[in-house]
């Protein structure tokens, strides 16, 4: 039992303002968390009992998959890195040990689990298998932020699977699937957390998925209609909204501007036209030299992602924007640069998918000063047309015709993806199979849920006006008792023993003195969010009971001993 | 429950040699832990459970005992350590991060709580407190060693108390020592754990323990007699045994020797003498640059902690050991200096109080290859006598005269020791008393228990020939079901499911094929130490039961379902 008369954490009068958003300063205006240095958390025990009891759940859930805890190092040898060409990666810290040793403490552990299973997979029978661990990972984030959100220091649970075939790993990945929302689920915040579909980088674009609970502090853009279609902005596909299309094309006209108009913005403002009217084109060039453009409508984002993916294909190359410098050589200048066919530059030029939803925009001409307006498709150079843009609203639904696709912040709380043999390749993982021969493919998956994230995620969806109205499943305690005059706490401790005895926690205000009246011990019960306060005072004392009030009730009511 | 059939962590054939004791061995060998380097273990599931289990008997004795557990940071800024003046340990890691910052992943957390408790100690009524927190901690260990009872990364339960005077820190100390020894009954090795006084170097003698259990592979070597006299060898005292007092004292003779009897072992042998008839000289310098001389008998270690002390009080100065060209600078050679009144260095020298349990020694005359015999007391120029040195076997008690000290090595599990101000002065803490003036000086003392060390420990402890019988407190599980034949599974599992309900852990062996049968899965019952094994064969299904038998018990008995 937590008794507060000799708690020393105290809560503060005023809120912080040293974090981003507004859980984190709640958090440590309550006496939860206090900051070591920027993004570096040090737990105080409310709020080290809220980590724990999330932990467990994780935990619980985990073990009753079948899935094995272990507890793997923090402190790596840099050869483990090396193996998968991993070392040089500048927001993972290298730590100087003695001579030349270099270590890394742990962002993630593949390394350490790929190499641990070198050892264990030897047969088909040891497939399939999933490890899991809970622990302190570490980023050299440049400039960290939101919170508990993101940090230096935060704590995950990460588990590692290892399959025989692809097929084996999906039926697996379903399932994990189901054992993530049951986590959610019992941490109150299933209702507002979906499976969105993610990028998976190199390796798989279909089995890569983000638990996401919808939070307006939430640094991810989920997408969704009503067919079930969820995914990341980063991802997310839809039909660009038509503009003007009912509108006569026109030809195209040169028109002399100003040489400021070098943004989206600036060019709308001078032609005091939409920004969706404006021809955005922007020049890459890939490690090889060659120079390629994306032209887009000017109101959309270009998205790298799928560039990155388009480009991958045609050029199996990877690329960066091109330099001011490049610009000249290629003879144009920023700002102006267009794909018009008489101003034709030599690269290769590809177009959104969007730019059919409008007519005669005005663009660039690839001199200074010098524009063109009703530009429009047939005026321009474009040998294939994609979809290169990030959808806005506005945009709809490719599997219900019509249908306005949905925006909406999420946090991820939750990410899980095939692996495929990037980290088995590397280590040598084999195993015999039925017929005693060596294959030499072992298909690996991994999964994560951010714990001290969750505690941000939680206290962020809990809040109320009165205090962060945990869930039953991660209060700091099961019961807050409220002990009127000194000669009561005895019998407080009594009924405090006899929860405890049922496996409850307890947290005894067992404060007296002039500023702790009831009505200051009731608002720090709401304040730490315990879901059951119980009242024990002479009045409670007279009916020879104490009053027990859930939180999401008004009044209390009289329970005898 | 743990089913063995889909367990991919196989036990070895053979036992690895990689680490300096059996148990590190042991537990490699079936399947507890890995190295994932040198002297940083991963804990594969076996070795985790153990782990959690020692883990959770600390935390709940702490949380009985009303101290408040928390979660402080791994990555530490480096003004914390500045403020203690404690970055430039080499022992220490440092971190690099972006720019000109700098970071260290913490051995310790003295400055993390200290910089915490700043904020929350405010008025006497917030004192005494005490909170702890169960981390992994890390040192840049030159050689580590030991297997896991030494690492550059370990698990420790660190705890740090605050006390508004001295008077109330020795009350808490008492306290914490039965707590502690709480942790070590449940853990099943407090009979063999002592509590011995230990060197609690500048700041307190008196309030310094450690808690060593008995372990002939144990570092540190514990002296104690009948009186419950316990102290680590390095601060232990004793009554020099007496050698040939009885024989007369004969006069001082100078003798010509040879170049090369450098050491005591090397002038015992040219003498054909014992090594306590041999005079040991050793001189060194201070920082000031002032010389002395701490001599000794021949066999008797000079015990620097002793002389440490001495020189504090006498010079308040650090210093080391003089080097070759200060003894030929003072007149003398290594190997032949010695404090005889007749070749008087400029240096004072002390005596260690053993010197006068023997007669007629061996010495050296400050040149080189040249000796004396029949040196006694009066023939040296010895300003002060005091005890220098690190008792042996032989020498008696202090307390029970004439009882031989016993000496017994011994593993350090736990620690205990008085900060004083160390760390909260320069921090800064201070709060108001009952007057409401401030005092700024706060007490503090630090409780550290070794987690992952005590998993070495209990295993090396707990070794039998046929595994380790851990303690059932500690057990990976609390059953071990043999299943014999596929068609029972079913039933073993219903029953594992019964003892689960009931809050017991069941590992469940329905492996099944060839090498699987009773023995092996028996002797895998053992090899893992755990306490209750059950069978169920179509032999006790016959009964309609199954066998149960406790680890310590050689016949098991049929309990009808």
């Amino acid at each position: 039992m937590l008794r507060l008369s000799t708690f020393p954490f105290k809560t503060l009068k005023t809120q912080p303002k040293v974090s981003d958003n507004r859980s984190t300063s709640i958090l440590l205006q309550w006496g939860y968390i206090r900051q070591c240095m920027a993004w570096a958390y040090e737990f105080l025990p409310m709020g080290h009992k809220v980590l724990r009891n999330i932990e467990n759940i994780i935990r619980e859930e985990m073990d009753n998959a079948g899935y094995h805890e272990m507890l793997m190092t923090i402190l790596t040898p840099r050869e483990l890195w090396e193996t998968t060409s991993r070392w040089d990666i500048p927001e993972y810290f290298k730590v100087p040990g003695w001579g030349n040793s270099e270590y890394r403490i742990a962002p993630t552990n593949e390394e350490n689990v790929t190499n641990i299973f070198r050892e264990f997979i030897q047969s088909y029978k040891d497939l399939p298998t999933c490890v899991y661990h809970i622990q302190k990972k570490f980023r050299n984030e440049k400039r960290a932020k939101s919170g508990l959100l993101r940090g230096r220091e935060f704590i995950m649970k990460d588990a590692y699977s290892f399959h025989a075939n692809i097929e084996d790993f999906e039926v697996f990945y379903e399932d994990i699937k189901k054992v993530y929302m049951r986590v959610f689920d019992r941490l109150g915040i299933g209702a507002d957390t979906v499976i969105a579909d993610a990028d998976g980088g190199a390796i798989s674009d279909k089995n890569s998925h983000e638990f996401q609970t919808f939070l307006t502090i939430g640094e991810d853009i989920i997408v969704q209609d009503s067919s079930g279609y969820s995914y990341n902005l980063e991802l997310a596909s839809g039909i660009a909204d038509t503009k003007n299309t009912d509108e006569a094309k026109k030809p195209m006209e040169y028109i002399d501007t100003t040489a400021d108009i070098v943004t989206m913005e600036k060019m709308a403002e001078y032609f005091h036209a939409p920004l969706w009217q404006c021809l955005k084109t922007v020049i890459y060039k890939t490690d090889s030299g060659k120079f390629f453009s994306i032209v887009i409508r000017g109101d959309l984002d270009v998205n790298e992602i799928k560039v990155t993916k388009f480009i991958a294909r045609k050029y199996g190359e990877w690329f960066t924007q091109a330099t001011e410098e490049d610009l000249i050589q290629l003879g144009t200048v920023r700002g102006f640069a267009t794909p018009i066919r008489d101003a034709r530059l030599p690269i290769e030029n590809y177009g959104d998918e969007s730019l059919m939803s409008a007519h005669n925009y005005f663009g660039g001409s690839n001199a200074l000063a010098k524009s063109t307006k009703n530009v429009n498709i047939e005026d321009l150079d474009i040998i294939e047309f994609a979809e290169f843009n990030e959808p806005i609203e506005g945009f709809t639904s490719r599997n219900v015709p019509g249908e306005l696709l949905t925006f909406r912040r999420a946090c991820e709380v939750g990410n899980i993806f095939h692996l495929g043999e990037k980290y088995s390749k590397p280590f040598g993982l084999s195993f015999s199979d039925e017929n005693n021969e060596t294959v030499s493919r072992v298909e690996m998956g991994c999964y994560g849920i951010g714990v001290s994230r969750l505690m941000g995620v939680l206290a962020e969806y809990f809040m109320t006006d009165t205090g962060i109205a945990w869930p039953e499943s991660v209060a700091p305690a099961d019961y807050y008792i409220i002990v009127i005059g000194e000669d009561n706490i005895e019998r407080a401790m009594t009924l405090a023993k006899e929860l405890e005895s049922q496996g409850k926690s307890v947290i005894l205000d067992d404060r007296m003195g002039g500023k702790y009246g009831f009505w200051q011990k009731a608002a720090d019960c709401d304040l730490w969010g315990i879901p059951n306060r119980i009242v024990i005072s002479p009045k409670t004392l007279e009916k020879w009971g104490y009053e027990l009030k859930k939180r999401t009730e008004i009044e209390g009511k009289l329970i005898n001993f």
